[in-house]
């Protein structure tokens, strides 16, 4: 039985059709256009097969709220085309299937749970640190919505004393996103961090943030499992120094094993790799198959 | 049909009969000794009443774990005679009806959820200010544990630029709990919150830090009610001030107009008064008894 899955990001869309296990059979990607054009290019894909279901993890900010006139739009989004859009409308007009439909951040930490890093486990958060940073969370086994959904990347940190860089996020100029995204590192450094892998300064200053930022995930959330992904993650001396910094900021209050004795398996990259994004969409239509 | 109700802080005791309603038909309190002292005036309340179920609502940290070897132990407490203490157990030991067991604050989120300010709602923050800092969370219908309980009252927070105090959290020293405590304005200003009501100063610098950590749980939960409770909650200025700070904190970035339009009725005083903690504790045996 197949079930598709789009992981629908603000440069690209990757459409995959796979099965309940979690296993990807068939992928394609494509850039994000205008919507037309790229609900266009999901539709022809799925076409050529019999899902059962399909699963949608996107960019935000999305409308999760199913009694919500609006429920399953991309609401008010700086990104141009896109701002109120009927994503699950476009979908469901060609494919009369049950559809999952969350934020990208939040399907990643559910195929994490289901497949990947967080097996087993009843809550874990998902961080991608990329272009932005989000972070999807599951609490007592369901994934987190409420008013909204989270926006975790945009807590606030307190500033390393010898950090001049203003911030790059336009709503809070030095929140962690502001700081410590993809962007950020580029526009404080001069360069994008691919090409400062050998810079210790660089990461040690990436550490202090992430770190700062997850210890409090942990203080709210008290989660079973943090996973950290995205482009930033890929570099190898990262996770290390951001366990460090956890270690520092919690200092001893957060009294559990995991935390003070594991956190080399308590922190840790995704289980599915580069696969964590499409397979949230896949298991976000398992889900939806399933309720 | 009677339930029990224990409301069990450092200083002292509440227990109460009430009904599945959330009324409280008889109260007693008595101060917090010993356990075996303690305990004892617990038990020869109840041993007047025919309860069906027992709801506890302490001070922490406990052990929530039902797999645990010490699920209902108050654990590593630094009060005197507390550490390691089996709380359920000595009231299993007595009455042989269903237990239910929480922090004092994610028992005083469940009573506001089931009787309170956020009666009908599928998630709330409660959050309490005295002599310390707790917050008890609830989450797509469920409170919220993880790892252990969160300890929301100690993330950190930005420092305000004119504040000079070192804070009084021993763990952390600055974090919120040890910026914003009863006892940190206390130790700050030379004189109790209760004196200082007419000092506009205290309740703007308590404000900037309550409105900065209410608009983290806001990005990292996104709850539909927030409820501000005890005894520094009390001076009347306060919340107004606190609610322009989340607003300030978030400058727009939540897009709900629960925020942006009605945070008067979005951030708000318990629904039940001061009897949250005891009606917390009903809420717990209420569930007890209904699983």
């Amino acid at each position: 039985m197949y079930l598709g899955a789009i992981e629908a990001g603000g440069t690209k869309f990757v459409c995959a059709i796979g099965d309940r296990d979690g296993n990807v059979h068939e992928r394609v990607t494509f850039p994000t256009t205008t919507p037309e054009e790229t609900f266009g290019q999901v539709i022809e894909f799925f076409n050529h097969y019999d899902v059962k279901a399909i699963g949608i993890g996107t960019f935000g900010p999305v409308d999760l709220n199913r009694k919500s006139r609006t429920y399953g739009y991309i609401t008010s989004t700086p990104k141009p085309y896109w701002s109120n859009v009927d994503f699950v409308g476009a979908i469901t007009k060609h494919f009369d299937v049950p559809i999952g439909f969350d934020t990208d951040v939040n399907a990643a930490a559910l195929g994490e749970q289901l497949w990947g890093a967080a097996k087993g486990k009843n809550s874990c958060i998902y961080m991608t640190v990329g272009t932005g940073i989000g972070v999807g969370a599951i609490v007592e086994g369901r994934l987190v919505h409420g008013l909204l959904h989270p926006e975790m990347g945009h807590i606030l940190v307190r500033r390393h004393p010898n950090d001049e860089f203003a911030g790059s996020c336009p709503f809070h100029g030095d929140c962690l996103e502001g700081m410590a995204s993809g962007p950020a590192i580029e526009k404080r450094w001069g360069k994008k961090g691919a090409e400062l892998s050998d810079r210790a300064d660089v990461w040690e200053l990436e550490a202090f943030y992430l770190g700062q930022a997850i210890a409090q995930y942990i203080l709210i959330l008290s989660p079973e499992q943090v996973i950290v992904g995205g482009g930033v993650a890929h570099q190898p001396s990262l996770l290390p120094l951001v366990r460090r910094y956890v270690l520092d900021c919690l200092n001893g209050y957060v009294q559990h094993a995991a935390i003070l004795q594991h956190i080399d398996d308590y922190i840790v990259l995704p289980g599915l790799g580069d696969n964590a994004g499409i397979c949230g969409a896949l298991a976000l239509a398992k889900q939806a198959l399933e309720k």
